[in-house]
């Protein structure tokens, strides 16, 4: 056969393959999947019919390229409460997850080349997706050395990646997989950087609803300066409990409606009209709700807390702690031992190539009981290769 | 706001905006949208809900990246059963449609500035999806010239535009714009200029379920010499007649499934699983229930055909004539009378740069008495013009 042009060879085939095979070839019938992303809660809405007036459109009709205009509205006006500014219907984009949007604006914004700085540790698909886009990314080490000090000076570190293709930089707040949390002098000072070097952000909201700080969670479009560059990602993933549904939305600045369009028309033509049907209806969940399931994934973040004898990151918010294993040492080889003990976690390289020493776990991906029990196990196995090594 | 890096100018916004704005601020309560590419057939599959065991993941959970293992293993058997070897399901990457399988398909095989080769006219998305991929479209004019003369030597036309850069030949069939279909000769001519140049072929089959010639559907991928170059592109969205689900697959040669996976899931992670899910219901559609539509489908060809006082291409399969407006004059004239008065048709040229003096006709896309009223009124238009120009 001919050969392939880009084969992506700059990225794993899936990082988590190997976690998820330790896993089922491990003894436990009932492995602990705290390798995972997710939460125990109900989804906010599951898929179903309805009657054509209600959203516009039938569930076998293709939605136009930007959304279904009903779901749009839905997402605008929630910005519009959530910013305190009216955002506008176009400037709401439906995408089929966070990931579609991401790779929607880095198609957009890059040229072959520029590079995308991604405060790190990140999200494990965020380096995929610019080297896809044609981009180069570059890990900025921040959120360990901002956990460990929250004195140390990020900005200096992003400063000094910044370079003459730099065209935007990426992060996720609260993130994934440290839990830390940028505040709102931290995000002006990084909106400011932004402007000083005409750079767009990228705001990745995926754990918007877990932000367990008194504030609550930041809009990164409300800092000032920050609108008029910010690209903001947001899913309903987390927040619904529905990443099956695969739907997310961009909101970007005034003017970036019909490039953005393009992109996505010219990767999927529209989002599963069904799906966006499912979107509409979760966003109809109360807000007490989505409350109690913040108080449920941050009672859940406090008794990991509690339980876990291994260095790990403080968390303000999302689902994840990341655990410091410099004392065990290798870092693979301890989550292949937690795997083959029925305890799945994710391992640190995956979220940045600094994190050999570290890796991930979700509080939230199994129920309290189910957590804590894995929890023992692993400090365990902890205490256990401090000594057998 | 920072600039962006690729506007996509190359690609009009939406090629069927005016026609579609046309028809709006036109007298006719009742528009007929033969512009758009449609079936008045009932969705063979709507949304629902279903037991996990059913299917082996609910709706709430993503889906692997290639795609649900049992709509992929359902694939992969109907395409064994069509061309009577074994395809493996590992060959199969379920997409959010044909669109979705194209880009992935492009962007896997393409360095940036690659050609690719477009049998023209050509489904009208066919050459941004190249623009997008960091490639470079170049039209072949062939289906006109097969339609008026079937001894037309499209291979010679091809081996003409065959460059160095050259990657891959698209190609629609049976062909939308002008119905015409490339038999078992023809593609066999086309498989053995591909093995030559060394190029892949993407077959797009988007029109699979309405082959009206005798000899059926034809799968590129059994020529021989064929499948191991051929990407074949299917879609559920005209056999099942459900766009909305934004449902399609792509079938592969052996090898490339670790590339094409990476390359799906760096655009949108997976296709929503309920989606999966109501195509993995329409493929239990029975065979005749298939062959009805085919046959009312052919039939909606013939009324068309008899009815119709403008030269247009005869239709050997797809839903489409394309009119040819030379003695009418001006092509776009035509289209904004047609749409005045209440008829859709879509603009020639959004089908092929050398298509000014044509015009698409979906001769399905309106029930029967209306498409024969509708065609009534563009037979007087394209007479009266005739006159008062």
């Amino acid at each position: 056969m001919p050969s392939f042009g880009r084969t992506l060879s700059e990225i794993p085939p899936s990082p988590l393959v190997t976690v998820d095979r330790l896993l089922r070839a491990g003894a436990h019938a009932e492995p602990v999947p705290l390798q995972q992303g997710k939460t125990v809660f109900e989804p906010c809405a599951r898929p179903g019919t309805w009657e054509r007036a209600e959203f516009g459109i039938a569930a076998h009709e293709h939605a136009p390229p930007a959304g279904v205009p009903a779901l749009r509205s839905a997402f605008a006006d929630a910005a519009s409460r959530r910013r305190g500014t009216a955002v506008d219907p176009g400037q709401v984009l439906v995408t089929s997850g966070a990931t579609h949007a991401i790779a929607v604006t880095l198609h957009a914004i890059l040229s072959p080349g520029d590079e995308v700085l991604i405060l790190s540790p990140q999200w494990l698909f965020a380096t995929g997706l610019v080297w896809a886009a044609g981009g180069t990314p570059r890990e900025v080490p921040v959120f360990l050395e901002l956990s460990e000090d929250p004195g140390f000076d990020f900005i200096a570190a992003i400063e000094r990646a910044v370079g003459p293709r730099t065209r935007a930089i990426y992060f996720n707040n609260p993130n994934n997989p440290t839990g830390f949390r940028l505040d709102e002098r931290a995000l002006g000072a990084l909106a400011e950087l932004a402007a000083r070097h005409d750079l767009w952000l990228i705001a990745d909201n995926a754990y918007e609803n877990y932000d367990f700080s008194d504030g609550g969670f930041l809009d990164t479009a409300t800092v000032p300066g920050a609108a008029e560059r910010t690209f903001s990602v947001h899913s309903c993933s987390k927040t619904y409990a529905m990443p099956g549904a695969r739907v997310g939305h961009l909101i970007s600045p005034p003017g970036a409606e019909e490039i953005l369009t393009k992109w996505s028309l010219h990767t999927l033509y529209s989002v599963s009209t069904a799906a966006q049907y499912t979107a509409f209806r979760a966003l109809a969940t109360p807000a007490d709700e989505l409350a109690r399931r913040r108080a449920r994934a941050e009672q859940a973040w406090q008794l990991a807390d509690a339980a876990l004898e291994i260095p790990h990151t403080r968390v303000a918010g999302g689902l994840y702690t990341f655990l410091g294993l410099g004392r065990y040492g290798d870092g693979a080889e301890f989550v292949r031992r937690c795997a083959e003990a029925g305890v799945g976690l994710a391992p640190g390289q995956v979220f940045g190539g600094h994190c050999d020493g570290w890796a991930r776990l979700c509080f939230t991906a199994a129920p309290e009981e189910a957590v804590a029990d894995a929890i023992g196990r692993i400090n365990k196995i902890y205490w256990e290769g401090g000594l057998d090594r």
